[in-house]
């Protein structure tokens, strides 16, 4: 750390002088535009898995609650650095301590070069299931009730949304549409080590994009991959997408599809979702397959507020267990049902 | 999830995109004026409880410390979105992880109509405790040091102050100083499920209000049941304040009042307050009952920043072991005497 | 807690209203300018203890990441209150819930009398371990590598860096150039009771201190002491710095020194130091010293961002094992070297 001239200054603000150890001249402290932005999503829920029936106070049912802080400086050139720090919140208790496991990066960007990213971010194999579904990863609907791991579960990889120490390169925004992003996650001799890609490419109408991955667990040939494909297609207020998806684990193999689209007027936007996952174990073979429909709607009050009401309905076949999460677990081949409706927020 | 249409912003702003998805137009991310605001409140204090002294570092003397996130957004024609994270602060070890368990809420308002809310938020019944007494819940001369709960205790429930998953409705401003809300909070299967109610009327010189409240708790008829009325009078500089409590469950039964006052000579004000509690149990019946004398003063050296003083005496009498907290406990029939100091800043 | 007028508010601003109680007038809600304010200082590093290697994603190589809300209101009269509250963060994973344990005071100051201010704030003695050292305690070249507490570890006092329950005094800056501070800690109860201060004297060339204090641990006389002496002389873009550093609790002693410069071309800044370390035990006696170099450099892209790299090696002689930390322990004798490059951005 480098010492810095004026003493008083640490005298007073000697916790913040560090900050300012490698600036060059005056003033020492220029305060950036840090922007505050997060989500409230509350609601109410009824959940039926097989027999049982419970009544709850819901969270992010249209997104997911959040808190954070996020910002950029412009370094001249074309080159810019950022910041974005973001947790997740609970507003039903207002508790779990606020962390920023949803994101943390720093980041170096560069006009027609792309950005550097370095922290914890999403893996590029999570996107496409956000973005290529109506329901996404949030509420009774979220395709991922029956695409994430395996089972209806998240697999013994921590790797399904995000990814810890992690060096991502995001492509820049001049290819004339395609997107894509590469990201290596130290493993740290932890299970872990992580590397997936996501290439793509939209216009107005079209959006199509395919990504992979591979973590390393434990044991060696226990890599946990995953592989998606998907696709939306917009004609006017509707719009239909499309979603592969694909979870294998050394004898584990879980293939998903979802169709889905949105349909908007005025206001208020109509959601459908119909989710399909089939697990195989080639230990053991058994039939283990489940399906989701869900719909929906969400009015909009405001760009930052909206009420939203969704169903939803799981049923299995075979030896399969999908639910829909937070209530309690069934028995081979019952079902699952679920209502909710909510108020969310942004800001 | 709704998808929506410029994949390029994806790209970058991946965890963010989907705050965007339900905005039906540009700008995606118009940025509420999100107000951070807090307070730190730390002094010294000395406790005397039986024959035991600790000298400490107090915090919360005045008001509890606290760091939060509130804004507000205008939906039109009179109605408006609101949300609210707050949580509190240890600021003498700065430790104790950021959570918003102080309150955590999202809110729709109309004009003339009220504020529906739901999440984490203060009982009905909390209220009257600080609104109707010199000292509140904080510090040495706190009111509840005696009248939460039972024994000096805040109960089995986890309602005294705040519930859970709540339903909370709020009269309008407009029914000329009648005010009001009703609470219903979910158990969710755990004990918690929650009803209450408060109802006021307040004008330039007079408030007054009831609230009732009953919790659920493990077992039927086990409910925790708590009634409060309460009043102050301006006349003045002064101002007089009287509140009467109860709390019941099973067997027990605590009954409990505080008469106390302020006044106010430009800078600086003074504060007083003597509370009795008495606490009954059907089965194996005691003499369970204490007093507290508080007495303070306040200076204010600007709206946001005073500093504060203040000495309390609890005395038992049979079988009672209220103490003002922070101490050791005491034997049956001792007292407890604390004298605090300390500074208090709002931001 | 002093009732106040106008009962609407409470009603929905019920949670605030606790705020405004010692507010003389209105507004009761005046919002000061909070500065958010943070780093995240994101890298990868090598690390080789004995014969164990380790790649790793690294954090806080230039800086410490944090997250922080400061603000100062002025009180007029040459009065002005002020709170810091600041955490660290792990950009790496975004885990570690958020506190504020890296700093939480309030004060209050005068001009040309000085700050008063309480909570949980560096120690005195640790300052000049970050002040005279051209890698202060950050990164694999850290001083602090060596010199905190014994054995490079921080001793059993929890006051290396920082103390809870805190009253500090900090010199006026009208004293022509003297500063200085005291700081006494509140054990209650537990180990921790502090006392230390320090006193140093800078000009535009010259920057010298010195910092003592004590720490009452567990049993009597064995407080953990802490002494040092350091300087720094500036001649151009050169910066030359000597740190003298001893810690001695009961039977241990450790005493070490640290001599290192800058030397800042434009945009770059290289750094150096070489830092020695000699442990002793009266009981059992042996030899346990280590030496530590560390070379550098910075390149500042802007007053906030910069990159940096370092490298850094540790070599023990007799029973010693010092290490850079985050990698393997290694065995009497054996050597530590580390490499790490990173973006350092802050806001």
């Amino acid at each position: 750390m480098i010492p810095f001239a004026p003493a008083r200054r640490t005298l007073r603000h000697g916790a913040l002088a560090a900050a300012a150890l490698v600036a060059l001249s005056a003033p020492a402290f220029a305060q950036s535009s840090v922007t505050v932005f997060g989500v409230l999503d509350v609601g109410v829920q009824q959940l039926t898995n097989g027999s049982k029936r419970v009544n709850l106070m819901s969270i992010d049912g249209l997104q997911t609650s959040r808190l954070g802080f996020r910002g950029t400086e412009d370094l001249g050139d074309g080159m810019s650095a950022g910041f974005h720090l973001e947790g997740a919140l609970s507003p039903d208790t207002g508790g779990s301590s606020l962390d920023f496991r949803r994101r943390s990066t720093v980041s170096l960007a560069k006009k027609g070069v792309g950005e550097l990213r370095l922290g914890r971010d999403y893996t590029p194999t999570f996107w496409s299931i956000s973005r290529f579904n109506a329901f996404g990863t949030n509420g009774v609907g979220a395709a991922s009730n029956l695409l994430y791991g395996f089972d209806g579960l998240s697999s013994s990889a921590s790797t399904v949304v995000r990814a810890n120490n992690s060096v991502g390169y995001h492509l820049p925004d001049t290819l004339g549409g395609v997107y894509g992003q590469a990201m290596f996650a130290f493993g740290e001799g932890s299970p872990g080590k992580y590397a997936g890609a996501r290439i793509g490419y939209a216009n107005k109408e079209l959006d199509v994009a395919a990504a992979i991955s591979s973590t390393e667990n434990n044991a060696a040939g226990d890599n946990f991959k995953v592989a998606n494909l998907g696709g939306s297609y917009r004609f006017g207020n509707a719009r239909a997408m499309l979603l592969l998806h694909r979870s294998e684990q050394t004898t584990r193999e879980q293939t998903g599809w979802s169709l889905g689209g949105t349909y908007t007027m005025g206001q208020t936007t109509l959601r459908a979702s119909y989710t399909h996952a089939n697990f195989s174990n080639s230990v053991g073979k058994v039939d283990y397959s489940g399906k989701q429909l869900a719909l929906g709607t969400v009015y909009a009050l405001s760009k930052r507020t909206s009420l939203y009401a969704t169903i939803s309905r799981v049923t299995n076949s075979g030896a399969a267990k999908y639910v829909i999460p937070g209530g309690s677990t069934v028995t081979a081949g019952q079902g699952s049902r679920g209502t909710e409706a909510g108020i969310y927020h942004s800001f």
